[in-house]
């Protein structure tokens, strides 16, 4: 069965995913970094950058979930870039270089549709204008029967889960206060009705939640 | 030194510490007890009411320390009594029953002042309108150099964080969804920066996060 994913989505304590002000130099706007730092530390993010080292323990071991048995994954636009409203500029491939770490079809929604874009090591970005329920149709077909990755960021999350359309959702919880930004719980009360969770806290200070559809487990 | 403290003050994942429509009949409002079900599992609750057994992990021993070496309490007022505007009824004394968990003076902070109640087993409602500078002075003097806990609701813990009066801070994140009450984050921007903090998940689910003010571990 393919499952639908979200994996390593960090939020604040007060439940922001990103900040406020997100530009091309703050994409995260004024949450700035402080929001991945745990993820910097491991393993799988220094090798995503082709580095050695890094740590092994349970951020890791979360972290690394990631990319195993994905075909495809559905973004959000504000993921992909800075930009908004009608592509001004459609040189722009996203903040990954020539090679993102996706490896997959990537479907990013947007209101303003342009063509496909084929990246080095696999990854092809589609532009799709779509519901949740549309996208996850074109993301599974070109998934191959594997499962589809939610990618963010957290306005995307929150409509999937919305359209409860999500078997696994593993969020992140720094402690730190945002204070604004986008909210990944808002709207969705009484969600954990729909879900197995468990949490665990790592060295690093952050806790990993990990909520299962029930039924899927 | 006498240290300000805050203890198993539970909040959903989207940070709310009670929910919305309290009454006499739901006194956290649409939340119910699922903020505190973690809480009547450990031996300390059981304890409190006079019973037996109760689990003794981590949620347990997070929960003991509640009463160790305070010497008074300050609450809202919305924690004392579903009340609301001058005093309808003053024969209202506390959710507690006749003699209340606290054992030690507890200022509740009100703009409507009203004689000082005794109860059985030590404890004593004062009746305070009083910022949280100066609540925290009678409250200290009460405490004959013993620490003074923050009782809550929400609102009252958010003020003495504000006003920076805060050393050690215990919050339990129960993987709920609120959607809707009174927030313990708002207005908080950037409060980490004046703790170091901490994280250990129960396997209750909640996640048990504790903030030490800098300088004072």
């Amino acid at each position: 069965m393919s499952l639908v994913r979200v994996h390593n989505f960090s939020i604040s304590l007060d439940g922001y995913g990103t900040g406020e002000g997100q530009s091309l130099e703050s994409p995260f706007g004024h949450a700035a970094d402080r929001l991945h730092r745990w993820f910097f530390g491991t393993r799988t993010f220094r090798r995503m950058q082709g580095r050695e080292g890094g740590g092994t323990g349970v951020d890791d071991a979360m972290a690394r979930t990631w990319a195993d048995g994905i075909g495809a994954e559905i973004m959000g636009r504000n993921k992909f870039g800075p930009q908004r409203g009608p592509w001004q500029d459609e040189d722009w491939k996203g903040w990954w270089g020539s090679n993102p770490p996706f490896h997959t079809p990537v479907f990013v929604l947007t209101h303003h549709p342009r063509p496909s874009v084929e990246m080095e090591g696999g990854t092809v970005f589609h532009f799709i204008d779509a519901t949740p329920e549309e996208a996850l149709r074109q993301a599974r077909e070109a998934a191959g029967g594997k499962d589809v990755r939610i990618g963010g960021g957290p306005r995307t999350v929150r409509a999937f889960l919305e359209a409860d359309l999500i078997d696994h959702l593993h969020v992140v919880v720094v402690p730190i206060v945002l204070g604004r930004g986008e909210s990944l719980w808002a709207g969705l009360e009484g969600l954990e009705e729909r879900f197995d969770s468990e949490a665990v806290a790592g060295p690093s200070g952050v806790t990993h939640l990990t909520f299962t559809r029930r039924g899927t487990a």
